[in-house]
């Protein structure tokens, strides 16, 4: 069986855990402690390079890192990844335009605000702001003419841009600028095989 | 006859041209003067939604956008990109990781430093610094033990680390710290077909 190292409030982590749960693959999940150091640990950076998650793990022991990277390998030959050349880079032009562009400006917010360390941190936090307020302009652009990234449908695009951009507010970001971007976060949950980034308890 | 829309000093747009030239497909080159405003024309803008090159322009007008997208549009079937499922998630991972983690903070203090603001932007580079250093690291340690990114051969994965990671001193970094980057930037300016960023004129 797959088995996909995450942590509880990862992003990048949870886009790996809503495609695999759409495509309807079993895994094993293995959660990370990342406030005490887990993804420093000699075991787990013998299988993420980069030190830190998501990290797939396949059968045979080998592992694949970095989430857009995962999501372009699970994906391949199912509905989610078009097979035409042309297509293909579509969705990944929109998944390197996440990671370089909106990723850390979009995360690292949150992190402070969930360490609070906020207040110390205002002027790196400007920063960010400056450049993803731009990037979400772009996105809210195209999506204002558009249901869909790529091709007029759901496919990984959607999942890779939706994992951050649908947690910018509680890094501070004001989305309500956006609305066409919150129409097309509305459209993305309602997908089927969505699920949340923290499983709700239930009664 | 494909055309690459690109500026005379974008690394991004760089790495295209060393792989177009390295796969000997021809292309005509449209050098934009970003400086003057170029890159947001609305005739611009319609080749690329996010207002930036390098764009690669097919023969039938459509375009791709964002370098790592391009090369690897161009190498499919090619030595450069393998055609094993693993091994091409391993040359993305190094792609996304380089983008995610390296291209804004190489690329924009080099900007600071050509455009004469480095000193009033030193907090902000400061903060890149930070980032940027911890991920030279863990680049510095594959290739301590590898000549390659990926399955040890020379791949777009190399080439897409390249540009920037050659460009670092340019931003002020200093690469003196890593021994194993510097031995394989020469490795891959020694690759056939590679091409400097900007011509020398010859004599």
């Amino acid at each position: 069986m797959l088995r996909l190292y995450d942590s509880r409030l990862s992003g990048n982590a949870w886009k790996v855990r809503i495609l695999l749960t759409q495509l309807a693959i079993p895994f094993e999940r293995v959660t990370l402690n990342l406030a005490k150091g887990a993804a420093a640990e000699p075991t787990f950076r013998a299988k993420s390079r980069f030190a830190r998650v998501p990290v797939l793990e396949l059968e045979d022991g080998r592992t694949i890192v970095e989430s857009a990277a995962i999501m372009l390998y699970l994906a391949q030959g199912s509905p989610y990844l078009p097979d035409d050349p042309y297509l293909r880079a579509e969705v990944m032009s929109w998944l390197f335009f996440e990671q370089a562009d909106l990723l850390r400006a979009l995360a690292l917010p949150r992190f402070y605000r969930m360490r609070g360390i906020a207040d110390q941190m205002s002027g790196r936090i400007a920063d960010f702001q400056e450049g993803a307020y731009s990037a979400l302009g772009k996105l809210s652009d195209w999506l204002a003419t558009h249901n869909w990234l790529v091709d007029n449908r759901y496919t990984i695009a959607d999942i890779g841009m939706f994992g951050y951009v649908s947690l910018a507010p509680e890094g501070g970001y004001d989305m309500q600028r956006f609305p066409s971007i919150d129409a097309w976060l509305v459209r993305v949950k309602a997908q089927p095989g969505w699920v949340p980034l923290v499983e709700e308890i239930s009664a």
